[in-house]
This record gives C-alpha cells, sequence and structure tokens, in this order.
C-alpha cells in the first residue's frame, strides 16, 4: 500500500516527511503540520516505530499522519523535514541522498553538545548543519528552519506564543514554501532570514534560547520587530 | 581638566566610555546612554574628532557627552563600551589592556565581512569577538551586548520600537549592570543570553538581521518571548 494515496497527485499542498520524527521536535513538527491540514509522514529507522508515533499523534487528535521508514516517507514526500539529533545527521543524509533527489529538504538539525555550563558550540566543517546537508544532498534543495521553536510547546496544546521561524536557503522558491508551511501553523510566521550561509547563526541561537530558558526557567522563543 | 568631574565620584550610574565613539554604532549608543541620564564619553584615536562627535551630539539634545581620546576615556570610565569596526578591534584592545584593567568591557563588535549578498560569516580564531576580547583583556570583565540594534535607529527619534539587547558573559555581576545599562534606554530590555561562549552566535545574529533589513527593507531588531 503506497504512504500516500490520491491526496498526493491532487492536492494543492506539499506532501511533508519528517525524518527523525519520533523524536521530540519530529513528533511536535508532524503534530503541528498536520493541524495545519497538511497531509504528513512520520519517518523513523524502524517503520514500527514510526507507525506508533504516528497511531499516538492520531490519537491525540493531529488527525492524517502515516508512519514509515525514513526512506519510505522521504520517497513519499515533496518536502522532507530533516529532525534527527546532531550526532547522526551526516550518516542519515548520506544514506537517503537517493531517496531525497529532487525534494525540498528542509533542516532543523542544530549542532550543539551540552555540559553542565548549558549548551556549548559545535565546530561543523561546512559551516553549519544545514550546509552539511547541501554538500550530502547535491540533488536536493536544502532550506534550514524551524529550530528554535520549543519541542514541549509543539507538543502541547493549541497554540504556541507568537514566534517567527528564520528560514536560511539559497533558493528563493524553495524559501517560499517552507515559509507557508511555517504560516500555515498557528502562532508562527515564516521569515526569509538570508542565505544558506547565515544558518550557522540560525541553528547556534537554539544555544542562545536554550540559555535564556535555563535563566529565566521559560521556553522563550523569538520575534523579528520591524516586518 | 580631566574628563569627569565630581559626578563620577558621587554618582551612583556607572560612568560609561564609548571607544570607537565616533562611528555610527558608538554615536548611536552615546546618545541612548546619555538620553537616559548617563554621564557619557566618547572616544576615538583622534581626541578633536571626539570632541566634535560629543559636541554634535551635545547640540542634538544629548547633553552630558564629553570626548577625549580612546585611551583617556577608558581611564576615566566604569564601564567601556566597545564600538570600533571589526578590522581594529584586537589591535586596539591590545593596545588599551592596561587602560583597561579593572573595568567592565561591553563589547558590541561583529566580526563581519560583506559581499555582494551580504554580510558573510568571519572565522575568528578565538570564537567571537567578545571572546577575543576577553583574551586580550585577562584584568577585565568582559560582556557582549548591544549587536542587533540599527546604529540608524539609535541615532534618530525619540524612542526606538521595542528591542530586546542580549548580553553574554561569564560574570553575573557584570551582565547585571549592562543589562541595567540596557533597560535604561526607552524602548530596550536587557536579556540574559547565556555565557561568553554564546557570543559568536549573538554576534553572528547581527548578518542574520541585516539579511532580514535586506530582504524586507526595514530595520528589523530582535524581541525574546515567553520572559
Amino acid at each position: 500500500m503506497p504512504l500516500v494515496g490520491a491526496s498526493f497527485e491532487t492536492a494543492a499542498a506539499p506532501v511533508v516527511a519528517v525524518l527523525g520524527g519520533t523524536g521530540q521536535q519530529g513528533r511536535g513538527l508532524a503534530r503541528r503540520l498536520a493541524m495545519a491540514g497538511r497531509t504528513v509522514l512520520v519517518g523513523s529507522r524502524d517503520a514500527a516505530r514510526a507507525e506508533q508515533a504516528a497511531a499516538e499523534l492520531g490519537a491525540g487528535g493531529a488527525a492524517g499522519i502515516r508512519g514509515g521508514t525514513n526512506a519510505d516517507v522521504a520517497r513519499a514526500a515533496d518536502v522532507v523535514v530533516v529532525a534527527v539529533p546532531w550526532q547522526g545527521h551526516a550518516e542519515l543524509l548520506r544514506e537517503l541522498a537517493d531517496d531525497l533527489a529532487g525534494k525540498l529538504v528542509v533542516d532543523c538539525v542544530n549542532p550543539l553538545e551540552r555540559d553542565e555550563r548549558g549548551p556549548k558550540p559545535v565546530a561543523v566543517p561546512e559551516g553549519s548543519a544545514a550546509e552539511q546537508a547541501a554538500a550530502l544532498l547535491p540533488r536536493s534543495r536544502v532550506v534550514a528552519a524551524f529550530h528554535h521553536i520549543s519541542a514541549k510547546v509543539l507538543l502541547e496544546g493549541d497554540e504556541p506564543d507568537e514566534t517567527d521561524v528564520l528560514v536560511v536557503g539559497d533558493d528563493r522558491e524553495a524559501k517560499q514554501v517552507v515559509m507557508e508551511l511555517a504560516d500555515a501553523i498557528a502562532g508562527l510566521r515564516g521569515v526569509d532570514a538570508g542565505p544558506l550561509r547565515l544558518a550557522r547563526w540560525v541553528e547556534g541561537m537554539t544555544a542562545v534560547i536554550i540559555a535564556v530558558n535555563r535563566r529565566y526557567k521559560t521556553r522563550a522563543g523569538l520575534r523579528v520587530t520591524g516586518i
């Protein structure tokens, strides 16, 4: 049975797969995208775990989510959100390069480590997780987005506080698609934040937000004023 | 004649010097701090240029600003804001290390270069301008702040849109002083954004804001939601 039926061919809205969709961030994004009416496929290394996560999100009210292996959901989708831990990022993308060819890949991975003082910088040879993705996926269009929204916020409640989604990439059209995805989620707004080479700083701001959360015991978000 | 008279000894509020105070960012910060009632000293390599900038800001309504060489104003102040171009950052701080001993140094320098696509990453061996300052000034307390506010916004009008000043540093007390300085400026709010090792990302966000400004033809600012 194909993961996506007739709706794939007929729907105007892109079908979205979430790799690492059983993790907190992945489940949160899948939930919000499904709540926004998108067809969402949750991927995992283990198809059974992905199907379970999809069923749980469906039982929680986020309808229209299916599960499958990362490779299967990647092939079935138009837009593929990469929400895996940084430690597995390069390996997964190298494995899936063929499955992701021609897809719009949305990298939301933060290359961070933690120690007793909180999140700390990780040196990425390519400059950022997103640039690493672009290097590993020359046949995909890579955009980076959705770094800053707390997974807990995505997984709970109806609508997060108004938060901006900074979208970076070198393909204007691809960025536009991702900004529209962000806009479709209640409480979020997509903001074009420049070319992919700025991704390191968008990703790094996640560490700053985590530090703010620690200091103020909150779930902080970012808003860009003046637009 | 000393740069700062009786007010230095008696005032509860720290005297603030701005190195590179004849540049746009420096003049803008000097203006806003003077408007907030602080005693402000504008520094430059050239004392005459600093005095001229101070006089112009005074004529524009920002009273209480004096000018002098970078070294003179550094010695006379409690808090020293570093607002020089990135290209001259290390050299200036190396020269002034003795003058800055014991001072609270607020680095607001963004290590950026520009090309036809806008701002681009600069590799800083120490990780960030602020960490470079800390390495060059072992006898000073170094905090980084005031990176994101447009110089034009600081130089024009009465009150900027509500904008947050992300303050990073390893000295809680020093951060508190800088957050209070930010809070004293109308429209600004100081936010404790974590340890100094996160400075690279706070500095880098300036490039993202410049990219947003280009894209949306605006003067964007940042707000942290949830605190």
